[in-house]
């Protein structure tokens, strides 16, 4: 049996980047949770003694400190700066990118309007930036109820949808003489979709990697039952079950974007094993 | 009977400043029909003598030239300022500022989308300011051939419709990094029939104001309709029939954008007359 690994799955490149950065530097202290997976931030800890702040404040002077893929504010970047702390960037690119264009559009005269969840970490680092007006909308309802002025500049939140984005810019471009637009979208999520559908077609058995629990790594079963109908989620090796593949010919493999390398190496490894 | 003016109607703002420009420029040519109605061109050429050029490369030096409400190339700009033509600007001011965001953003270095027909006057002399690559399209498919930078600065020739400006903008922000946009889009034509539309809503009987073939007339009338269905499109005072008035209490008045006042004017004076 054929293994096909889809073209985009698991990690997207800033987790990827960022679990590098927490690799290489070890006895330190992450600002929140690196990224959002408990078995690779135990690993960290076990393997690396990488440990997650629960509170920004409470690291000591002249500690090491991981900056989290998601960011932090300004704010909080020049306390720990300081407070002496020897700051290590694993900040997402596409998310460091986003705080430059607020910083600098909002030098440049233009009101912000920032496109996500205000509660959200990479929201508030992003927001923290801007030096003249923000705001920060989920929907176009939302925007229709704020004065702006007529140059604006617009950003979104790195994991948002396209097509919710294009609502806000078309509601703005009808009323203001300027809108910047900047997409500031990772396409990971639906990329990792899309790999996920095209292998599916060509694919006898599919297994989608990824917690049970985890919302892309249901859509991605969701979308390879679709194009092949023997799709199985699976957490670990152990739930493999040797019928699935028995006369198959193609087994394609995807992952959600929170399951680790280490997991899949584990599961083809286990594959390789069954030999059908 | 009450006699009321719908809040927009007839000559653009852009139309009547090139109009009044022309009369204080007498004895002097424009570049090409000043605007688009020849009753109009006609009473500049019998009271003021401004005459029209078909061919702008057929002016004698030192001359006057009024440049039209569409405005010029920047190439036939220079050379008719080579030639020591007294240039008179009529562009109008919406087309100018069009003209500008593409010499300043072409500057700055981006590619430039002009949303609009190249064969229309306006857009060639809008694209004539740009110093980096232009292309003009009527539709996303047209743009979908074209290979384009990741910074790209979006235009519209004024005359063109928001709806279909925004599917290019949807289009582009999907596929470039920033996309700026700049609404020139005037709302003139919209606006009469705006206005039109709340004043036929109350109008006993609503008077149409302008050429039978004139596409944006018709439309004000079909407008006019849906809501006063006592509506009627007049060329001319000639043409206003006493019984239309009869029992009405209100008239209403709205007329299309290449009607001019004193034509209004001697309708509103013939209806005073009739005095139903």
């Amino acid at each position: 049996m054929e293994i096909i690994l889809a073209k985009k799955y698991g990690f997207c490149f800033g987790v990827k980047r960022a679990i590098k950065i927490a690799e290489k530097s070890p006895n330190s202290s992450t600002t929140g949770p690196l990224i959002h997976n408990n078995e690779e931030i135990n690993r960290l800890k076990n393997n690396f003694n990488v440990t997650t702040l629960k509170d920004i404040s409470t690291i000591e002077p002249n500690q090491k400190a991981i900056i989290r893929t998601h960011g932090i504010t300004k704010q909080d970047f020049f306390s720990l700066k300081a407070k002496n702390v020897d700051l290590i960037d694993a900040t997402c690119p596409y998310v460091t990118n986003l705080q430059k264009i607020c910083e600098k559009m909002s030098e440049e005269g233009y009101d912000i309007v920032i496109f996500g969840d205000e509660n959200h970490p990479e929201v508030k680092g992003a927001k923290s930036y801007v030096k003249s007006r923000v705001i920060v909308i989920l929907n176009v309802d939302e925007l229709r109820r704020v004065n702006l002025n007529n140059k604006i500049a617009v950003v979104s939140q790195t994991t948002r949808k396209i097509d919710e984005f294009s609502k806000i810019i078309d509601f703005l471009i009808r009323c203001k003489k300027e809108v910047r637009v900047f997409n500031t979208i990772c396409n990971a999520t639906f990329d990792n979709q899309e790999a996920a559908k095209n292998l599916a077609k060509k694919a006898d058995v599919m297994l989608v990697i990824g917690g049970k629990n985890s919302s892309n790594t249901k859509q991605l079963l969701i979308i390879s039952k679709e194009f092949c109908e023997n799709s199985y989620l699976v957490e670990n090796e152990q739930e493999l079950e040797k019928s699935w593949f028995e006369g198959k010919k193609i087994c394609g493999i995807t992952a959600g974007a929170s399951t680790p390398d280490w997991i899949i190496a584990k599961i083809i490894s286990k594959l390789r094993e069954i030999k059908v």
